[in-house]
């Protein structure tokens, strides 16, 4: 939309903010031409991703240890190889995540699901797509010992770390009083407290529906509603619109087999829950145009198709072009500020520090 | 060396400044001593590092051209697994190269010889170990293409770039006027702007041969005069401490064939002339304490068994154990203020991106 409709379109919307609807049935048509109306139900739904870091069950965060979170998260050496960082699967530059169905791990293995966003996973009710993690501090620890992901052994992570002598004063810092700082619940916490720093607040539609009427065109208004009205809400919802529930994949009609292979049983695995299996959490779908592709197997690359498949396997429903490009617009608006993170200067190996293997 | 320790030293050797040596034979011991004599005896060998970027020959730098090559820099999808950027074997994290004797590249392939820093290669003047590229825009276009590095057919970069939308502008703003902006050429001429801003200026070395005579201790002081006297200063000098030039790996007594190995000829594959035979281009010694391992092999990772491998092979030379450490001890001066870079956020792949090679 080029500058003058958007003005001639906001002023319309202007003028018809005052006629609020009263009666349910009303609702739909007077959400989509009122802006006020729309905000006030979205209020009902979503929160607006507040500014500044989130918060860790647990953790204290202070400069220091966010610095040092910053520093594992970026450097390599966390992997047997010494080649894969978090950062490789959850990058800055690609919206926290990576631009590969799966991700490719220690000589050349491919991870079993998508990579997630890591930002504002924070905001989530659980970490990976299974929840088997119940907190970033606990997440951290998974794939740096996965044998497919950074492949470093369990018991060979401190010793490297140690090995690095311009770590020491690192971790004195970031864990001022601790004698032995350089331990693998510190690398957690340390590494869940900079993620928590990954926030993208000021997204169009966190600033309208903290009341700026303007920031959301008129498509992306039609797509609120109808993301509201269709039931996606009733999912992708909250301050993370997503992340704070699981769902079975396949409520409705059941996905294709590409898209649910059998193989990967979702939450079942951690549970053993019958009513669990084939269900995953709900992914954040914020910054979402940023991190094609969809889905835990990652196998679409199009928001449209993505959102044309949750209609149809979650909600039963096969919605008309126009409708998907509209909730697609909207999904757009759900970008926000990405975190400015500088790479971290990192400490050199010395002669004796532990050394990559092949 | 504590700060008291420190302090006692610098009187000392500022009290013995005024007694400069007029005699070559007296050189060795005034310069030891004196860092007035030390500091003119080092601006003849050495310049110091400017502040701000390098200038690449052909290109004229601009914001707009900087940001878009730190955006290319930084892109996995400019591989063919879409994995491995310029920024994974090149890291800011650490000093410009990476973790290993050699990179891992597609496929878990292993490179052929040790990644060199990035840091300052601007400065270089010839690219690569063996110099076949002249610049770092001619430098820029080979491992992208390089089957067991970035491993991108040749023909898919530009057609993979074009298919990321979010680049038409970036490439417009980089490249006004041009009508065709996203072309091979331009990729590596703005890869090669954001490289020549990678410098590493007020090292410790650099304040002192400006006149901070405080600003190396007495260890590095012998260091740098030893380094001068036995000769090491012959091919790592310039404002590079070395990038000048090339010489034979082995000119007072062969290296050891694990350091050496017969099969890559160096300089000789790229100018079939025999006295090019085991020829490298004489690397930078500028933040090297930040870049182990060394030698173009990387089997090295103590810079004292460095120094001491140098000195044997290249000019005849047992030094005692001392002496190495003071060159260490001067080699550490020699790291500079890292580049503040930001992660730079991608533009994002839609549904009919290019898509990455298993």
């Amino acid at each position: 939309m080029n500058k003058f409709a958007f003005a001639i379109v906001s002023v319309a919307a202007m003028a018809l903010a005052g006629c609020q609807s009263s009666t349910s049935d009303q609702k739909g048509d007077a959400l989509a031409s009122t802006s006020d109306a729309l905000i006030l139900a979205a209020r009902e739904q979503f929160k607006a991703l507040p500014n500044g870091p989130g918060v860790v069950p647990g953790i204290k965060s202070t400069p220091e240890l966010v610095a040092l979170g910053n520093m594992l998260y970026s450097d390599p050496r966390l992997s047997a190889s010494h080649t894969i960082a978090c950062a490789a699967c959850h990058s800055m530059g690609l919206g926290g995540a990576d631009a590969r169905s799966t991700s490719l791990g220690h000589r050349w293995q491919h991870g079993g699901r998508n990579a997630p966003t890591v930002l504002n996973a924070v905001y989530n009710s659980a970490q990976f797509w299974d929840g088997r993690a119940k907190d970033l501090t606990e997440q951290a620890g998974g794939p740096i010992s996965n044998p497919i992901e950074m492949a470093m052994p369990a018991d060979q992570v401190i010793p490297t770390l140690k090995s690095i002598p311009g770590y020491a004063d690192v971790f004195a810092k970031a864990f001022p009083g601790d004698k032995d700082p350089i331990r693998m619940a510190n690398v957690q916490a340390a590494i869940a407290a900079y993620e928590a720093t990954l926030v993208t607040p000021n997204a169009p539609f966190d600033r309208f529906i903290k009341g700026d009427a303007l920031a959301l065109g008129q498509a992306e208004r039609r797509g609120l509603t109808s993301f509201m009205n269709n039931g996606c809400a009733a999912c992708h919802n909250g301050v993370n619109m997503g992340g704070g529930m699981y769902a079975k994949f396949g409520v409705a009609s059941a996905p294709p087999t590409e898209l649910l292979p059998p193989g990967d049983v979702g939450r079942f695995a951690v549970t053993k829950d019958e009513a669990d299996r084939y269900s995953y959490k709900v992914p954040t779908l914020r910054n979402i145009a940023l991190t094609a592709p969809y889905f835990h197997t990652g196998k679409v690359w199009n928001l449209d198709e993505a959102v044309t498949v949750m209609a149809k396997t979650q909600l039963g429903k096969t919605l008309p072009q126009q409708e998907v490009s509209d909730i697609v617009a909207f999904l757009r608006s759900l970008t926000g500020d990405q975190p400015k993170t500088s790479v971290p200067a990192l400490p050199p190996v010395t002669g004796t520090s532990a050394r990559p293997a092949d």
